[in-house]
């Protein structure tokens, strides 16, 4: 391993933090960043709550809560219970441990410290070494237009647990964000190997993240292979709502669609063995693909992606060499 | 007993608590309202803080912790704890079904409601019929000027307990608040039977009350019987650091003392059995002064002193209408 080689993963919460912290086991810390989805933020009473940079940083401190995916371990629920008693809604669940991760942010914001610094100093203190960088250090809220109206992301995801249609989905809110310096500094890193796109839900989760003013262009000048892992197993989501909205956006539910979604920025597809009956159709788009079993399970099988992931990114960067 | 007598007390945390849970059980509950300390108030992880209004409201509702006199009853400190791992704060303790009601005022105060209208939705939200009163709907904080410079209530009473010498107390802060316009109207209900203030510390809870402007001139205006029930008792205060800053601000310890300090507004000042040897003293200032038992370790207690205070009230009554 040359520690200067450098990895850019881009990542929503739950299915992208596994295998971050995949990579996280066979990288040094200061190989690997991963730019968090930020789309899913909100105001939770009063409190600024990031969802997917708080389950990344859970997930790669060990303190993550590793049945449920997001959340802390031996987590404890009174401060919802006394929610409950005062009538204050209860419908996006935060516990007590979780609290002071969210209160830390919240007052850090309200002193004008930056999402991106805030990020780093809890970071540093919860002991995680590699670099979590939010994709924006401005509010880029997804909004979901369904058959109930316009909803923010929570209300959709964890209100309502993704049962209206969705016919529409606007990233980025009113006013453009930027993406975040760190994400853009990342990017033109010499040492970059790859762009690493996690198997996250492609619409509420990277998409957000593409959608920022010139990041697609941003990633594409910077001339390194991007590597996408499909989230689709077989027509199946490996987590949520994937195939549910593919449908309800009229696409196939396979990981050829999933290579059209990405077809502007891809590189290589990293595909599961069981649909390599769909590796053709892909090669024939122009993207390369590799195929291996992308279930995570365990730890394991976390780090075994991780690895396949750097080896086919290899290939990759040997391929752009040679042509 | 007759339903529109009214009753209006000036109260602190722990030890006003107590006497107005107390004249909970001896009066029904819209005869009883209670002005709340607000000069303790402060900002804490960016939520406000009410402590005294807190400790009101946990005593009344039954909520609250009865070996501690603060904070709830079945409480759990996850949230702390994380607070430790994350390096926050942790002078000032913030129990995890304690967060909830310190959320729920933030984010009401952050919408524009006032700290009575808040107060009073929580009272409802609790059960708590008694009405609990804001002194003001403006900060008005108290600064303590100590040997170790100025500081905050809250740095004095809890990060310092109350260590640090006090020199000098100021009211208030930079802008005069008014008192909170339904403590104004409580004074000039004509069902309005005595003004009672608590056995609270007189410097900390009580003065940050009577220091609002126009608040003496409204209480002697009302003309109404002004009851005070002595903190201290044989030379000792009943709770918390009354007797300390006594000796500081170069005062004696002792009811007489007491009975000075409020010589301005009192009628009556109800001391303990113990210090009836001051009764004289206190009676030749003008103050009629009434001696039982004033120690308030029961529930029992509690309404003993309640209803020697509505007796003392109805004999000073009695001789303000002779005169």
């Amino acid at each position: 391993m040359i520690a200067k080689q450098k990895y850019l993963a881009l990542s929503g919460g739950i299915g992208g933090a596994k295998l971050v912290l995949g990579l996280s086991h066979v990288l040094a810390p200061e190989q690997l960043s991963v730019v968090a989805n930020t789309g899913d933020d909100f105001q939770h009473f009063g409190l600024t709550v990031c969802p997917d940079i708080d389950t990344l940083m859970y997930t790669l401190s060990g303190l993550g809560n590793k049945e449920l995916g997001w959340g802390r371990e031996d987590e404890s629920w009174n401060f919802m219970a006394a929610c409950t008693e005062l009538g204050m809604d209860t419908w996006f669940r935060l516990g007590d441990r979780d609290l002071a991760l969210h209160l830390y942010r919240t007052q850090r914001l309200a002193d004008g410290a930056k999402l991106t610094q805030i990020t780093a100093e809890l970071c540093e203190r919860l002991g995680i070494r590699v670099r979590v960088i939010p994709m924006s250090d401005m509010p880029a809220p997804t909004v979901v237009f369904t058959d109930r109206g316009e909803l923010s992301f929570q209300e959709y995801f964890v209100r309502y647990r993704c049962s209206p249609e969705i016919r529409e989905l606007e990233y980025g809110g009113m006013n453009a964000a930027a993406m975040s310096p760190l994400f853009e500094q990342s990017l033109h890193d010499p040492a970059l190997q790859a762009v690493i796109i996690c198997p996250s839900n492609p619409f509420l989760s990277i998409q957000p993240i593409l959608s920022l003013p010139v990041v697609k262009q941003t990633v594409r000048k910077a001339g390194k292979p991007v590597i996408v892992i499909s989230p689709v197993v077989a027509g199946e989501a490996l987590k949520g709502p994937t195939v549910k909205i593919m449908q309800q956006l009229h696409m196939n539910s396979d990981v050829q669609a999933i290579a059209e979604f990405y077809h502007d920025i891809a590189d290589g597809l990293i595909i599961d063995s069981k649909d390599s009956n769909h590796a053709e159709a892909i090669t024939a788009m122009g993207i390369r693909v590799h195929s291996c079993n992308i279930v995570m399970h365990t730890l394991e099988d976390r780090i075994d992606l991780a690895r396949e992931v750097l080896r086919f990114s290899e290939q990759l960067r040997t391929q752009h060499r040679q042509a």
